[in-house]
């Protein structure tokens, strides 16, 4: 369902007026971040997917036309003109999954001003959120290292689309799994799960919440053991574990849980409970607060911990909830355009990102050019949506992800790290593009 | 739509063993927040509608319970126990638009265990972000006093849901229009939108697209002014109208829109132009960046502004995007339960919030008790749900948003504050709540 009314009232006050205007020359909107967050050397390109199935789908229907009509803002032409609306027009985009930079356009529609004008506020919706968490989640998967990253963040995430695109968005970014069973269902994302403290609370004791679950649990079950005492929990798992073994049960328990605390000192207590009493083999997983900070001090600090559960931070990027994304006009009917608000001036013309590499494929700058320029390296933006059609299907999620690790691993080291200010890739504007800017200040009265 | 495979995988784990295990006693689970974020001094409740309607409409489909079989973690006993799942409990809750405090159940839910818990993310999903949303709103409606406050944030808030519900919950909490049209559609909140920088730019010059859209614009047109200089735009805004006004037409301009700049100096420049032109009854809407902290500045200084448009501040409540809202088990089978892990220990049984009020129903305190108690004050939780339906259908939401304006005056004066630690109302842990929490960790082994 693509929800046509879900836009800005201004869209179609302003596409009624280029309908009466009859301005229906072709236009060029680009999206891109005009500044990086504090926390943030680098973002990761993604929702491209989803921007792409609004644009073929989007359809006013009758219910959406009355209530239109019902505001006395409209014209029973331009209703009209509305019902019979189809987007017709193509766009160029980074393959999600691709790390991005300040100033650099990410995705460009050409079309039809007012089809171009229309879908502005859906598309930067879209884009801007899944790239908000791919990014944090990148952010996370760096500081992780070969450790598991779960996407625990539903129950916080900003209602229910939010809860299930940033599963998405998290899985691109390097997130093994997630809890969130219906981006199982639609995305095929894997799917992990624990238990919560209710579960433990509801029953006569501790140890016997723990036998029950394993014992109705088709798999190896995760224990959360913070509920009353951990240290004691453990002991208790183990005990399990052996009272399992001894009966030559099944089932098995495959991992703990914890949730609070201190983590780092909660874990090596646990892992030298588990070890000494035989479970080397069950695995710590710990929750509770974490972002790519915490993750990253547990690691250097070596702590014994298989995989991170990662929430709030995560599925809100709490730390940067926002980027200051813009979708502008840069050319229509042939000619270039400019913003020049303080602080909010725009690269104007239709332009093209190229990346230069160095040794091992690593990304050393970039150049942000007029698309009819030829500059050096490897353009980024490509054709994926022609005539109101993409032009292939969408890659795989697992492929997307796989780019993103590959991508994320050309970063200098410098860029990769987590701490503020370590740099960021250099972005070069062209000098033909910096000429043109200078040139349409000169002309615009 | 419910969309019932929107929760944790633990929910339905969880949920297999209860039914394995035969547990379907009654469970009391309740939804507060632990503590409020450093810059909230007081919460406003919201999103318990779109709560009782997803607990009205849950059911699991066809689909869902094919994918669930899929997993290989279900028994056929338990997918045909979810097919035929209706959520059969009761649910007390504050009303939606009160403001609370730390602490404070917000809304309890009475169901079967495997019934109560399998619907808490969902719930804290929908609960906690028009939570988040509401409260924001409230800061900004408490900065901004008599002038008018517009939700533009749907581009940066987090997907399609967040963009939607945040129009609704930022009206309740004193927002005076959205410019997101379904808002308007499903909610009946009034619409309200200007023009964006492109509608300039891609006509021959600043003038003529001013004539143009006031030409196709059927009200009192707001027009854009800081695309290329702002005092010129004012003049010529000025010239508009005049020129209109001579030619009899009945098209009128209601407003200028500043974006960009020290708003504060600019806004005071155009006022000064528009005036002095004879165009007093143009007023001036301000955006770009805007939160509370920035709209109480201007307000202090007296800027002549009548409009505010609010967006990603707003829509993401970028200073507090979430809060440590929990859902937790409080009774189950007549018993109290309490979760003690480390900072996060829960207070057992089943509460009610008693609110104390005084001169001028001014609010003084509140305390949490046992629902058994008789304490002094307004008890704040009511039942809005039983037998798994609503006993009431929903206060219409300009209800809501009056109940909300009320009660935000009615908290002293150093509450309403919007600077960091100004207090905030005292909240009382009964005596015999105390006691039961000791008396649980002494029971516990």
């Amino acid at each position: 369902m693509t929800r046509p009314l879900l836009l800005d009232l201004y869209q179609l006050t302003m596409a009624q007026s280029y309908f009466a205007l009859g301005m229906n020359d072709c236009a060029v909107f680009e999206l891109f971040v005009r500044s990086l967050p504090r926390n943030r050397s680098f973002l990761v390109a993604a929702g491209l997917a989803q921007a792409l199935e609004y644009l073929e789908g989007l359809r006013f229907g009758r219910a959406d036309i009355d209530f239109l009509a019902s505001l006395d803002l409209f014209s029973v032409e331009f209703l009209q003109c509305l019902r019979e609306f189809r987007f017709t027009g193509s766009v160029h985009a980074l393959p999600e999954g691709t790390p991005f930079f300040a100033q650099e356009p990410i995705l460009r529609v050409t079309a039809p001003i007012l089809e171009a004008q229309l879908v502005e506020s859906r598309i930067l919706n879209s884009v801007h959120f899944q790239t908000v968490i791919a990014s944090k989640a990148a952010r996370c998967a760096l500081a992780a290292g070969e450790r598991q990253l779960v996407d625990f963040g539903l129950r916080r995430a900003h209602e229910a689309d939010a809860g299930f695109y940033a599963a998405r968005a998290a899985y691109i970014g390097g997130f093994h799994a997630t809890a969130t069973v219906e981006a199982g269902q639609r995305f095929g994302i894997p799917l992990s799960g624990t238990m919560a403290h209710s579960f433990i609370e509801a029953q006569a004791s501790e140890g016997e919440a723990f036998r029950n679950f394993v014992a109705t649990y088709p798999g190896a079950a995760t224990l959360l053991i913070d509920t009353y005492d951990t240290e004691r929990a453990a002991r208790r798992v183990a005990d399990l574990a052996h009272e399992l073994e001894q009966a030559g049960s099944s089932r098995r328990i495959g991992a703990v849980r914890i949730d609070s605390g201190d983590l780092g000192r909660e874990c090596r207590t646990v892992r030298h409970i588990l070890d000494s009493l035989g479970c080397q083999d069950i695995q710590i997983v710990v929750s509770g607060g974490l972002d790519e900070q915490a993750i990253g001090d547990l690691v250097r600090d070596a702590a014994p911990i298989d995989a991170f559960g990662v929430g709030t931070a995560l599925d809100v990027s709490a730390d940067a909830p926002a980027l200051d994304m813009a979708y502008k006009l840069q050319e229509y009917a042939g000619k270039p355009r400019r913003k020049r608000s303080p602080g909010k001036a725009t690269w104007p013309g239709v332009k093209q990102v190229y990346r230069e590499r160095g040794a091992q494929s690593q990304i050393v700058r970039d150049e942000v050019a007029l698309a009819e320029e030829t500059a050096a390296g490897e353009a980024l933006l490509v054709e994926v949506m022609r005539g109101g059609r993409s032009v292939a299907p969408a890659p795989p999620l697992a492929q997307i992800r796989t780019h993103c690790l590959q991508e994320l691993s050309a970063l200098p080291a410098q860029v990769r790290q987590l701490q503020e200010d370590t740099g960021s890739i250099p972005v070069r504007i062209s000098d033909a593009l910096r000429a043109l800017a200078a040139q349409l200040d000169a002309e615009v009265g």
